[in-house]
C-alpha cells in the first residue's frame, strides 16, 4: 500500500459536478504535499451473474487493496429495480457506521452559529433493509431490521469516537415508545455500551424532540447515534443548520480501517463542466480521510486553508455567496496551504 | 347537540398543567361569549374486558355524542404495555388525520419570522402500526403498514384542506426512495389525488431534503402532507422553528366532524398548580376548533387577543419570556377581548 511514504486511495470521481471538485481536491492535496497516491475508478453499477447490480470489479478490488476511498457524488440510474450507488457502496463493503460532523463555519452566515455535534448513523439495516411485501391489494408492508449485533456496533463506534475526539456526550436517538422492540434492542445495546464508558455522559431522546431542540438550540448537542433513518433524517437537518450539503463532509466506516469518505451533495447537472461548482464537502471530507488515517498535521493544514478562504470571503463560489471559478477558490486553498509552509 | 344555540364539547383537562390552562381557555371563551358548553371528562385508560386498555366509558360516551373535543396534555403511565393514551384518543375515535398549522408569531423572537406552513399527518398507520416480531435472538423487526384507503383519505383530506384554505400548494414527503412499495403507495395516491385539485399545486420531496431545506428556508414550504413517522417528526421541527410546542396549536380530525384539538406539549408536572403555565398551545387549539364548528368570528377574535397580547410583550408567562402567572396572560387576554366587543 505505500510507495515511498505514500499511501494509495481509491477515488471515485462521480457524475455531474463530480470529477472538477475532486480535482480540485487532487490540486489542494498536492499543494499541501499530503502523502497520498490517488487510484482513479469509476462506478456505474454493472449486472452481475444472476442479475443482480454490483460496483465494477475494478472498482471493488481497488477498493479492496486500498481499503479506503474518497468518492463524489453519484447519479442513481432511473432503471427499474436500479439501486442507489451510495447505498450500495455502503453495503459492498459493510460500512456500518456514517458520520457526519456538523460544525458552524466561521464566516458563512446561517441561523445558528454555534453547531459543533456529529451525527452517528447506522448504515447497514433498519428501514433500509430493503425487505418489503404487498399483503393484499391496497396493503404493503415494509420492514425495519433491528440487530442486537449492529446496534452494539454503531453503540460502540459513537462511543470511541466521542473518546477520541475529545466530546463529552453521546445521545442515543430513538422512537422506543413507539417500537417499542426494534427500537427498544437499539437503545438497550446503547445502554448496554455506554456502561463501559463512563468518561462520556450518555443520555436518550425521542427523534422528535432532537428535532425540536434542535433547531431551537444546537449547541446543546454533542455526539448523537441513531438507527439508519433517523440518521439520514437528523444528518441532513444539521447540514442545512450549518450552509447544507455544500459544505458537509462525511465519512462511511467499516471494520479493519475500511471507509469511504464522500460528499454527499447530488451531482448539479446544471452546472456541470462549467467550473462553478464548490470543492468544500468534498475537500472537507478528504479532510476526515487524512485524519482517518493519522495524518492529522495534512489535516489540519488543508482544513484551515479551506476555511481562512471562506473566512475571508474574496474568494468564493456562487453558492457560498461570490462569484469566482472553482478553479480560483481552489487556488486561493492552494496558496494559503502553501504560505503555511 | 345545542342548547340555545350552544354546541357542546367534551373538555379533557389532563394531567399536570392541564387543568390549569384548561380553565384559562374556558374562562377566555366566556369572555368572548363563544357559544361552547363544556362537558368535563377525565381520560385514565382502564382495562377493558380482556385486559385491552381503553378510555373511560364517560368520557367515549361524551365523545361520540358530542363528536368535537378538547385536551389538555395527558401523562402515559408508566405501566407496561400501557399504550399513550394520546394515540390511544387518537385511535378510538378513528382521528385520521394530524393537523398542525406552524405559523411564525410577531413578537416571539426565533431565528425564523417567515413560517406560514401546515404539517398534515396520517395518524393511524405506517410506522405506528404496533407490529413487531422477534425472528430469532437479536433480530427484531417493526412493520411500516401503508394501505391504499388511509394513504388516499390523508391526500384528499391534504387537498381538501389547502383549497378551503386559501393555501397554494401541497406538497407529500417520503422516502419512496428507500421503501419504495410503502412509501412508493403513499406517493401514487397523491399523485392520484393531486390530479382532482388542478389549482393546488403539487410537489414530491425527500424527507430528509425537506428537513434541509426546512431549517434554511421556511417560507419556501405551504401543506406538507406525509405518513404517521415523518409526520412526528417534521410537526415537532417545524414546531420549534416557531418557538416550541408551547405555542403550537394541533387538531387530530376524524370523518363526519369528528376532531379532538390538542396542546402536544408534556404535562410539566414541576410547574403543575402554581399558575405558571402558558395556555397558548391548548387555546390556539381551542381556536383551531372554533375554525372546524363554522365559529370563524369568535376564532378570529380570541387568536387576535392572544396575538395582540405577545406582541406586546407586558404580560407573559415565564416560557414566553414574561414573569406573568398563567391567570394574568388569561386576564389580559380576556380583557383584549372583551374590549373588541
Ligand atoms: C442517496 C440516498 C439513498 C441516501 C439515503 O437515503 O441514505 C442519502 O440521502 C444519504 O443520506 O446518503
Ligand atoms: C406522545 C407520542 C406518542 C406522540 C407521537 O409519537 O405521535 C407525540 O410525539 C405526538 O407527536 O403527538
Amino acid at each position: 500500500n505505500f510507495t515511498r511514504g505514500m499511501q494509495t486511495v481509491t477515488l471515485i470521481p462521480g457524475d455531474g459536478i463530480g470529477p472538477e471538485i475532486s480535482s480540485a481536491v487532487v490540486k489542494i492535496f498536492e499543494a499541501a504535499k499530503a502523502p497520498i497516491q490517488w487510484e482513479e475508478r469509476n462506478v456505474t453499477a454493472i449486472k452481475g451473474p444472476g442479475g443482480k447490480w454490483m460496483i465494477p470489479p475494478e472498482a471493488k478490488e481497488s477498493m479492496d487493496r486500498c481499503k479506503i476511498g474518497l468518492k463524489g457524488p453519484l447519479k442513481t440510474p432511473i432503471a427499474a429495480g436500479h439501486p442507489s450507488m451510495n447505498l450500495l457502496l455502503r453495503k459492498t463493503f459493510d460500512l456500518y457506521a456514517n458520520v457526519r460532523p456538523c460544525v458552524s463555519i466561521e464566516g458563512y452566515k446561517t441561523p445558528y452559529t454555534d453547531v459543533n455535534l456529529v451525527t452517528i448513523r447506522e448504515n447497514t439495516e433498519g428501514e433500509y433493509s430493503g425487505i418489503e411485501h404487498l399483503i393484499v391489494d391496497g396493503v404493503v408492508q415494509s420492514i425495519k431490521l433491528i440487530t442486537e449485533d449492529a446496534s452494539r456496533r454503531i453503540a460502540e463506534y459513537a462511543f470511541e469516537y466521542a473518546r477520541n475526539n475529545n466530546r463529552n456526550s453521546v445521545t442515543a436517538v430513538h422512537k422506543a415508545n413507539i417500537m417499542r422492540m426494534s427500537d427498544g434492542l437499539f437503545l438497550r445495546k446503547c445502554r448496554e455500551v455506554a456502561e463501559n464508558f463512563k468518561d462520556i455522559k450518555f443520555t436518550e431522546m425521542y427523534l422528535d424532540t432532537v428535532c425540536l431542540n434542535m433547531v431551537q438550540d444546537p449547541s446543546k448537542f454533542d455526539v448523537l447515534v441513531m438507527p439508519n433513518l433517523y440518521g439520514d433524517i437528523l444528518s441532513d437537518l444539521c447540514a442545512g443548520l450549518i450552509g447544507g450539503l455544500g459544505v458537509t463532509p462525511s465519512g462511511n466506516i467499516g471494520a479493519n480501517g475500511v471507509a469511504i469518505f464522500e460528499s454527499v451533495h447530488g451531482t448539479a447537472p446544471d452546472i456541470a463542466g462549467l467550473d462553478l461548482a464548490n470543492p468544500t464537502a468534498l475537500l472537507l471530507s478528504a479532510v476526515m480521510m487524512l485524519r482517518h488515517m493519522g495524518l492529522h498535521g495534512y489535516a489540519q493544514k488543508i482544513e484551515s486553508a479551506c476555511f481562512d478562504t471562506i473566512r475571508d470571503k474574496k474568494v468564493l463560489t456562487g453558492d457560498l455567496g461570490g462569484n469566482s471559478k472553482c478553479s480560483d477558490f481552489t487556488s486561493e486553498i492552494c496558496r494559503r496551504v502553501i504560505d503555511m509552509d
